[in-house]
């Protein structure tokens, strides 16, 4: 209610400032019987740890995850599961600078406004770190749904540069520090965010995600649609401003004729021959891929000195030094994986409550 | 829970089938001694109303609004609000021809996947006569929000063809039959969306909606975001496949010194320089111009036929020859403006909760 | 959320004043292809409707329920149904005399002081008549359980006379007007009651609420547990100002040792030998009866002079002088059946969300 | 949703086992710039501590709570505030005798029968030790509160023996381990108890709770009652059987003319010249003390051997050789006020949403 709970019957609450002690979240919902250890929420959690490589944000946390309740020899027993990250690598004076000053782009002056108190250091609730107990709670939305149901993100545009999708090769995504799909266009981004990193500036990107394997029937309609709790999920990630589902702002320059897919019978299964809804119609999967984009703005925090204010109304330029991502698209990637995850591990069983 | 209700604190419930005797909902949480009456809310079922000209729906429905609990000599009393409108044009036998059939881009495959069971006449609950209790809603909800906070919404692309932001005047709206804030181009759709008609096709459209007067420190992090609650409202919208907040899409393109809202005082006050955020930081209203778009796909029901299935698996071609709108997008336009006011009336009554 | 609404995946949201045009619900979540009409609700109904024998309001009310939406065909079809009562015997003028009156024992004064403005005409929104649609909703929660659980209700104390549970016989309940199950006590009843409403007085009330065939395993512990719901249900209808689950205030003065419920096998399952709790631990159903009792106040509108004050805080002297039930009890009965229809109904789907 | 989460806006969601790591919650909603520290928290843990007589079980917890989050320098920012408790004195290998036995009252057999699988060590999650986040989360609901309004908590019988209500002292509570407010009686129950501990059995108590100074107004009909959730409230606490509302139970056998609260004015004021509605008319605050009582059964595990059968569906005898409490109702009188705490603190926060 107060904005820090996510989902309806799979339901994770999380809690933790980016300076704070420790992070963490409680998992609620999660159906008893499945095996679960911390592996298997860890090896997600690794895929969107800092400091990897040069293009993320050098900020050093092992962000080891442990599993505090609602696991018993193995297995999860239905009850509620408490996970916890303790933050390793704060540097809170490197914001005493910045105490006062409302960055650009950012939350601080929101935060303020509406609450009229902030925790400044590392932009406190309002940093991309809570998205870490987005992952764990997504990894666990992973387990629920079963190996048939396979999610996976890319980034398919950084800042003007879009891929192509004809070269489209998931297993590129791995082999480069971006989750490009075109091994090409993954060589050209690495000079274009060289580039983007030493001018002190930062890029914007777009993240596709796409889920194989999900049935026909989940999602309730009318306010309860897969695709508005998708758009709601994303749209939740720290920076993005757009969210597209199957052929998303495109459609609206198509005619009805081209946007239709049509259907035909395959092996005594319905068949769809595009897939412009994305996997999605009046809110319901229709058992294609589920598929949605975001956008994520460039990274507010930046080098270069921008016009702003401070609490004492004060006119300021603000700079920011600590350490940063020239793209947080990049690190939105298993962020998005995870949200998908969350959103249907929740449509499943919303799904089995009404229907069986 | 189960999908037919919107918001948390302002919240409705709605009901009702294209088909069936009656729609209607019921509001809850409006505050006391607000004063409302039927004109209120029936001037915006007004402009969502079908049959107003030849670019919509031939259907005629006067969608006359009752108002049967909730208000008491004038005044809401802060008790649930029944609404109900009748349904007057409903031609039930149009439907038998296409009972059995999937009709490609509708929901009848999926609702059948769902639940087993599908109203057929007119697509049933998926319907997009659903909306008018939307508008009805969010009429209430303009009244919650006073007299302070205007909502507008524009059609700001029909087909390929996008308005001129330089011709913006929101004078124009109302005087032509597509809400085009661009006279010169609202010329230019009519005759193109003739042909469009004539075709037998549709076409889709981007709508844009504007809040002005929205205090600063609206929505709820981390999970009860402002954008990320509109971004489900709008994508929630029949037909919608893609929502934005200000620079949305764009901002992937941009870099973070040209993304960012620079700050500086004036009066006294906090000015932004530009509104790259659409109004929302962090999910936080900033005091700036709400900005939300969403595409709305082609109308799905054309006279051109689509290969399809019907429910025995039986491959068939589907021809609409129902009453339909060649550009359903145009009828969203108030419709948006309607899941505005409902998020920012939760929103208001959301953020008194906690902070007074 | 604002309080009109009850359930969680089988959710009902109800509206109305007593003295309004109608009154009305929708019911959400209800699994599709259930076989639902009218008669099915109106049974319910006709248990609660007043002015039946001299022992109840003489208010005269069909209470004609009519399903609006959600019913194809016989069928349900998973989407909200709307269900709709109108009022027919409404006599507004009566209340004009207590119009600014606070009738002791009523609402009036809360309903005032939270919102600053009251429907007057018969308790308004506070008024009993709201029941009939926990009652017309909790029908449609009985058809969800199906045949195998049987909810029924008895009235075990009216006033100081309680009846002697030896005698128990579920058959005599339809045979008195008071839903008796001890055949001697009815009789005793209804001379006492006599008495009681000659008087001009009104007397309190016990209900017990029996469910068999509930299988071990409904209820979610920690906050939804299946006794806390029962209780927020029962103590939620007008009037009620005590919830006991099985041995409830008895069980304090007990020893451990006579409370404990003994287990044994029997036939390969396991059987109790007692059911001091009711049929729920833990919060989760036990497999046994699940056995609910309330307590009801005396009605409060009385021919009886009692002291009050008016809304301008004037000493004044209140006597109800309209139609009224000497002991509210005994309508409360079908209410108690239904709430526990509903709360059962929900915990179903509950269950079947999360264990399959 | 699935049942680890209290309240709506003032909301909390735990989590932990009774011989896990550490328990903890998570509560949300808190306003904003309110002074909290642990030390506040910490001095309601320590009324509910174990191991302080020997009226309570003996095991050893020290039930220190950390801050993690949502506090910054002193005061509340109006984020999610995370607290943790480690788990210090788990002797889990006591529980490997009983691993696979359905002890009689407890919740061993519900929830091996709804998940399939259970942490039998001290009850897992059923166990009373959860009641210590009940104690934390009331305990910040008192800071939203403020001093304005007082809740206390007193036993008022002890198995058979209850206090004389004349001899109420309330000043007496802290004096003896029973929070008895009949200073004669707590001498009396100190035999008694003394005497149910060494026969190896165990004995109920009811508990009263009372809140001063909460104004006209709170809560939410017709689902959202003041006293719907405080039923709700004090029936969800472990072992709990009933809840009563003033008069309780024995409203039932009052007339009307007895029962009504009678108003006049004093000093410009409304004052009732009785409480039998224990301050609530219609779901909501009248202005008077609210006063809620609930019977908690005897303690489950007693040394007196019980039938029952266990996983394999052999029957055995059950004797519970852990460290116990006597009488858990004692210790439910910190968790009774909690939890008043709780449902005020929401409530102010709700009735603030909507009637501002």
């Amino acid at each position: 209610m107060a904005g820090n709970s996510f989902g309806t019957i799979f339901r994770y609450t999380s809690w933790g400032e980016s300076h704070g002690p420790a992070i963490g979240c409680v998992v609620d919902g999660v159906p008893p019987l499945i095996s679960l250890s911390e592996p298997d929420i860890q090896q997600y959690l690794d895929k969107r740890r800092p400091g990897q490589n040069r293009f993320t944000t050098q900020r050093q946390e092992s962000d080891t995850v442990k599993i505090l309740s609602g696991v018993f020899e193995g297995k999860t027993t239905g009850t509620s599961i408490g996970l916890l990250i303790e933050n390793e690598d704060q540097r809170s004076r490197d914001y005493e600078a910045i105490k006062d000053s409302f960055r650009p782009g950012h939350a601080d002056y929101t935060y303020w406004a509406k609450y009229g108190i902030r925790d400044y250091r590392g932009g406190g609730r309002s940093s991309a770190r809570e998205t870490a107990m987005r992952v764990a709670a997504g990894a666990i939305g992973r387990k629920i749904l079963g190996d048939g149901i396979r999610i996976r993100g890319a980034l398919v545009q950084m800042g003007p540069h879009k891929i192509d999708r004809a070269k489209w090769d998931w297993d590129a995504t791995p082999d480069n520090p971006f989750w490009c799909p075109d091994r090409q266009m993954a060589q050209q981004w690495e000079g274009f965010l060289d580039g983007v990193r030493k001018s002190g500036d930062s890029v914007g990107a777009v993240i596709e995600v796409v889920a194989e394997g999900v049935p026909p029937g989940w999602g309730d309609p009318i306010y309860g649609k897969l695709d508005a709790d998708l758009a709601s999920a994303m749209m939740g990630i720290n920076a993005v401003k757009a969210v597209e589902i199957g052929a998303g702002l495109t459609a609206a320059a198509l005619t009805g004729s081209e946007n239709a897919d049509e259907m035909r019978m395959k092996d005594g299964k319905i068949e769809f021959l595009s897939n412009n809804a994305g996997g999605i119609l009046g809110g319901i999967s229709t058992g294609q891929d589920i598929v949605v984009r975001f956008a994520v703005k460039p990274t507010s925090s930046i080098l270069l000195p921008k016009k702003s204010v401070d609490t004492h109304g004060k006119e300021i330029e603000v700079q920011t030094k600590g350490r940063h991502d020239p793209c947080v698209g990049i690190r939105a990637v298993p962020v998005g994986e995870a949200m998908m995850a969350a959103v249907l591990a929740d449509h499943m069983l919303r799904h089995r409550a009404q229907c069986g």
